[in-house]
């Protein structure tokens, strides 16, 4: 079976190659695959976003994620397994959530508690080698979802790391989730979303950020561009804002969590 | 078949591992192995350059590199196969076309249009997954080149990111292609080109850069060098120009693209 | 065979690629594990303690290691055998030696000077490819060590790259080894000595960097802290000095190889 790792521990540590040889350790017959590592540290929202587009594209299998800034304190460590069969292992602080629903959503999670399922002793900063590694592991080579610790409600869960976008009369209030390596902004609304509230049958769209009024065309691409800011439909589905050879984020100067309201223009 | 991947996608987004995962649907049974992702967005000189000199080690397979500013304009799709039996899958922008002369020059190549080999509705600002992977997994399966699309006369294509070196009387007028991670600069002439120069025959050569003379000594190492720049025999084949323990990209203020005119001192 | 990989060449170059390439190409069944390739370059004594974090979690297997300064100059080539019975190959700059010692100490070494397991010619600047990439391939597919070069005495062997705390009366005098990537602090004493030094009965303990003085509290980890900066069990065993959702490192202005005192408050 399929083992994916997402973290924030980048590339110049030895984490990234400690929770890899825990899995393999367990494991020697799984597949490792790297989502991504570079997450930039503690970025759960970014993270989430990065894992519900990549799980779509990946075999069933098990999907470790740590980007954990509460890693030693009370919050919960979470294996979940999902209606299309994979499982997702990583902290209980939102980071699974998105990926969770994107992938038909949850059907049983539990507490990673049983400490037979764990490296020991477990340090208290580095749950992604000593917790999460090992219970992954474990799934990928068949054991029950239940053998890992008690049942949760998922009603106590910490919920996705960011809301969707809400609607108004002809216009969507966003938030950045994500500036990109391009530049580019992902927002917290599906590009379908954008197309049901009829604001997709405009040619063009007024946003504001930060009180800068913008004019921005809807392009299905970045070379059908002249210039300037364009909104686009991003490759995860997500409403996102680019500009042609330039960067997004250096025009308008967003970062992750900047208000983006889109309307019709008058 | 082994199947290389190059991209500019970095390791915080999931756009590398999209494309994995797709080959991997496709083509369970191949072996994927990363070149590099880091390339600065769109330094197609660069990337052109890795990818060039990453090859010629790398066995007889499937090169994948998608460094795209131009994804969803006209720019054509392309597969192509080498003189040593490989295949290279990516855009028409000349990013392949160095790689392509170090395996002893293209072959045959074909304009990737065939939609039963992509992933649809193929996505128009991520090639890269839907149309570059598949075309590359299916190589990699046996799939012959011409089934992806229609031949490609290839005095059409794009040409290479960089031009050769230009010689002068006792000189060469080079460019710089890319700035690597040390500092060193490396330029659009190869060593050998050097030594045909009879510039070679020299202990210390003038550089010129920006305006700005510097005194340097041809060293075969690092190691060698007092101190100040050098001009060394890069090992990629190229003329790189180094310091010693310090960054000659800084020294000289030099970037990718940046003149610079060697020639012999008076 | 496992053969693990440690560089500072980053994921924008060739460098890594064409290693592996190498190392495929002679032992075409040994399975190759990153450990970190985005080391800062030239930075050896984080390298160094990087790697010996990473080697106890890894099987046996060949760990090759490369941050380099010194290639091309007199500085020797290294291949050497551990009591845990792994290999481990790179430079003689003192890389190797706190891994050598967590795996069991040195047990025999040899310089790499035989040139039928080189790529030949041997590049002056890219040993990582020519030298020491074909001897960890050589010995993944089981040749004796004695066979890549003469024995060398280990006492001429350049020593690890960072001392050991000094300790004082009810005091450690230490240095930063590494800044990593939380801005957290990685000093040169591991925990076990700060134990044993008395110091850690403490509640809370007064550091001194850069002459301006911290007042800290001990913590098992991150989420304990109300604020400020903390000392802390690293996951590694080390001491380090972290702050809450905040950088120690932009804290304190200490970067590697700055002096850290710990002691008591009187």
């Amino acid at each position: 079976m399929i083992v994916t790792l997402l973290t924030d521990f980048g590339g110049a540590g030895e984490w990234v190659a400690a929770m890899k040889a825990v899995i393999r350790g367990i494991a020697p017959g799984a597949e490792l695959m790297d989502i991504a590592h570079d997450i930039p540290p503690f970025e759960i929202p970014k993270a989430a976003l990065v894992l519900a587009a990549a799980v779509p594209y990946m075999p069933v299998g098990v999907h470790l994620a740590v980007v954990d800034p509460g890693v030693g304190t009370a919050r919960k460590a979470l294996g979940m397994r999902v209606a299309r069969g994979d499982y997702l292992v990583g902290p209980d602080n939102g980071l699974l959530v998105p990926a969770a629903a994107r992938l038909g959503g949850v059907e049983e999670i539990v507490s990673l508690e049983n400490p037979e399922y764990m490296l020991r002793p477990v340090h208290p900063t580095f749950h992604g080698r000593d917790v999460f590694s090992p219970a992954a592991a474990h799934l990928a080579c068949g054991l029950a979802l239940e053998k890992l610790g008690p049942p949760l409600d998922p009603s106590i869960l910490v919920p996705a790391p960011f809301e969707e976008a809400q609607e108004g009369r002809d216009a969507l209030y966003c938030r950045v989730i994500d500036v990109d390596r391009f530049g580019s902004l992902r927002l917290n609304a599906s590009w379908e979303r954008l197309e049901e509230s009829r604001l997709a049958e405009a040619d063009r769209l007024t946003i504001d950020i930060a009180d800068v009024i913008y004019d921005c065309a809807l392009h299905a691409t970045f070379g059908d561009s002249a210039g300037g800011l364009f909104l686009y439909h991003d490759s995860s589905g997500q409403v996102g804002i680019a500009a042609n050879r330039a960067r997004a984020s250096d025009i308008t100067g967003a970062l992750p969590g900047s208000a983006v309201f889109i309307y019709r223009p008058e």
